[in-house]
Parts: structure tokens; sequence; C-alpha cells
């Protein structure tokens, strides 16, 4: 019988919406590129633009919009017009100001969850989107513990783990990506529950999971997730 | 007697250099500008945009890029060129660049007061920005805890006091920002030390300290401090 001293949930298409912001916003600016490119050269470069600048600009609303920017110059040979950037400045506001949709099932699942575990909400990203997105959720109550962290690895696990003085077999991670929220989890001996987004944004994907899908759940929604709970509760 | 059960440092200005970076990236933003406006004339429109864009975009070198393009738009009614956009963004990559520079006296005031006391670093900002510094300073194990909040404010103080079960009578702070480690501190009933750097950004500047200078203490540099945390002490 396993007990968990902490069940940490993901935030971003775990408990609510976010890839789908960032894909609409993609959208609109492949459309405000499309005189000059087609859209799968706009994705690739954009994306490319992106990885170089993860260790500069992090992730995030802002990171995302200064890509845009760089990769529209790019694009254009420098022939982009103020009023065009501008309309990507626009694009970041409104995305900061879309409304946190919670994902369905997720208000019921964390009430009940909370009632039994300690919850631990564990996000990536730009500290003021997450926080406004957690203020908005009205779920921060729930959770005993809130981390925003600027990348979800192994060590940055097991130095969180640490912390809060969790055995990392007594630790439960529920998250739509393998890379951020299910791998390094297991890797530290830890239990983990993969509950898939219907996009994954480029950089999270990875390959060959089939080798390890041993060694995590997966659900289809989170609606199924304190029932496969409870279950592993009496395995 | 006082005895105090944590001393909370804020780390840009107080520990490291930061406002000279952007000071001088600020300077560089001018020089770009020069043909179009006077440079009395770039800093106020800037400002305004900052602060226009604060909810959106936080502090920090992303957010602050974001504005000086924006202006750079605005002050040249759309006339600004891809290419000095894209001088911007490498403005910005340079920043994130620039190595931590400790002010004096830092390694060895902190090296001396976290042998009698638990330290915590408490800064505002963007986390990215903030972990990277942290990471470089080589300050990182002196602290007992590391906090980076999107704001410092009393609400901000009260609930990290209470996170650690810290009476507010018994926390001092330091830091050089009147209005983001002094006030709020004080406000809470708690101890503050205010050590002024030689550069105030103005978003920082508050009216009328005269009439609130009892309740703190003000050093010239940060050299001075461990002689009058001993003294406080001992009063």
């Amino acid at each position: 019988m396993i007990m968990f001293d902490m069940i940490g949930l993901d935030a971003d298409d775990t408990l609510w919406h976010n890839e789908t912001i960032f894909s609409l916003t993609q959208d609109k600016f492949k459309r405000l590129l499309s005189p000059y490119h087609s859209a799968e050269w706009i994705d690739q470069r954009l994306f490319a633009t992106e990885m170089r600048n993860l260790e500069y600009f992090g992730y995030g609303i802002k990171g995302f919009t200064l890509s845009m920017i760089e990769t529209a110059i790019e694009l254009t040979e420098g022939r982009i017009q103020g009023s065009e950037i501008q309309m990507i400045i626009d694009f970041a506001r409104e995305m900061r100001r879309t409304p946190v949709q919670l994902l369905e099932h997720v208000q019921e699942v964390v009430t009940t969850l909370a009632q039994h575990y300690p919850l631990m909400l564990i996000t990536k990203g730009d500290l003021l989107d997450q926080e406004s997105k957690i203020a908005q959720s009205g779920l921060a109550d729930y959770f005993r513990h809130i981390e925003i962290m600027s990348a979800k690895t192994e060590p940055t696990y097991a130095a969180l783990l640490a912390k809060y003085g969790i055995p990392s077999e007594r630790f439960l991670m529920i998250g739509n990506s393998l890379k951020s929220d299910i791998l390094p989890v297991v890797a530290l001996g830890g239990h983990a529950v993969h509950i898939p987004y219907h996009i994954t944004w480029s950089h999270e994907v990875i390959a060959d999971t089939a080798s390890r899908s041993q060694e995590y759940a997966t659900l289809e929604h989170i609606g199924l997730l304190p029932a496969l709970v409870e279950q592993m509760q009496h395995r």
C-alpha cells in the first residue's frame, strides 16, 4: 500500500488551458506574415528563434513575444513596419488578458483530492503570468504549497522534494508534459500520472516514450484521477 | 534586547549592481533614437510606457525591452527600422549576459551575518533573471531561503512572514528601496535598514520620507551593517 505525502499538480494544460492561447496567437502571427512566407516556414523559423532565446528569455508570454518580433524582422529582412511590430506587442497584452479557463473536471477533482492529500502546484514559466493565473483560477486555497520554477528537471525536482522533506517514493506528480512533469519524477523514484493535452508545444515533445511507459500511468482526462489515486493506494 | 529570527536581504542594488545595467542600456536606447527626439523626452516617454506595461509585463529585462520597443515605435511614428528594433532586442541579450558584480563589502558582510543569523534573500522581478544572478553571485549557500516575488508590498511581506512563522518584530530587512524594502516592513512592525544605491529607478522613488525616517536606520554602505546589527541587538 502506497501512501502519498504530497501530490504535485502541474498547472498550464493540466489544470487550465494554456497552449491553446499560444497556438491562437501564433495563428495571428502567421496571418500577419502571410504576405512574406508560408505558414510552415514561419512556424519553423519561430520555433528556431524560441529555442535560441530560451537561455536568455525563458518560458512565457514575454519571451514568446520577443521571439515573434525577432522572427518577423528576420523573415521580412527588416521590412516589417513599426505598426506591425506594435500589433505583435498587442498580441502579448491580449494573451495576458485572456481569462483563465479551467479544463473540464478540474474544479471537482482538485476539491476532492485536497480533502485527502496535501497538494502542491508546481509550474514553470514567467512569475507574473503564473501568479496571475493562479489567483484567477480560484484554486489557490486548495494547495498547501505553490512553487513556480524556471525549469522542471531532475535536479530541480530533487531540490524541491529535499526542501519539503518529501521522500520521492511518497510523491505523486500529475501533468501533461512527459518531459517536464513525468520523466524527471519517475527518474527520481517518484510516481507520476500523465494526462496529455490535445496540443503539445514542440519543445516538450520527446521521442521514444514507449520504453518508459511502464513506469507511469496515463489517463485520458483528469476526471479519472481520483479513482486512480484511490487504486494506487490499495495496490 | 532584540533578537532577529531572520534577516532579509534585497538583491538588486543591495548585493549586486543592477540599476546601472538598465541605465547604461537606456543610454544606448537614447542614442538610437537621438535623430528623432531629445534625451529628456525619450526618458519621459519610456517611463510612461513602462508604467503602463507594468501590470502586463512586470519587472525585469524582458518587460523593459518590450517597453523600449513600444516607445521606439511611438516616438518614430512607426518609422523605426526592423534592424533598429533588432538592436533593441540585442541590448536585452547583452543585459542578460552582463556578469553579476557584487557591491563593495558584500562578500564579507554576507559571510559574517550568515554565521550568526538565518538569512533570506528577498528579490523582486523576473524569475529567470533573478535565478541566474543568484547562481552567478556565489552567495546562494549563505541563504537559508530564497524568495523571488512579483511585488514587494505590505501584503506580500505579511504572507512571507506567515509562511515561515516569523513574528514581524523579530524580522530585519535590508535594502536599497524605501518603497519595496523598507516602508512595507516597517508598516508591519518589522525592522529595516535602508542602504541607498547611487541610482534609484523613478518608479521606486517616493516622496516625503522625512516623516518616517525615525522608523528605520540608514547606512551609507553595506560594510557598516554588521556593526549596526550588533548594536541593535544590545539596545
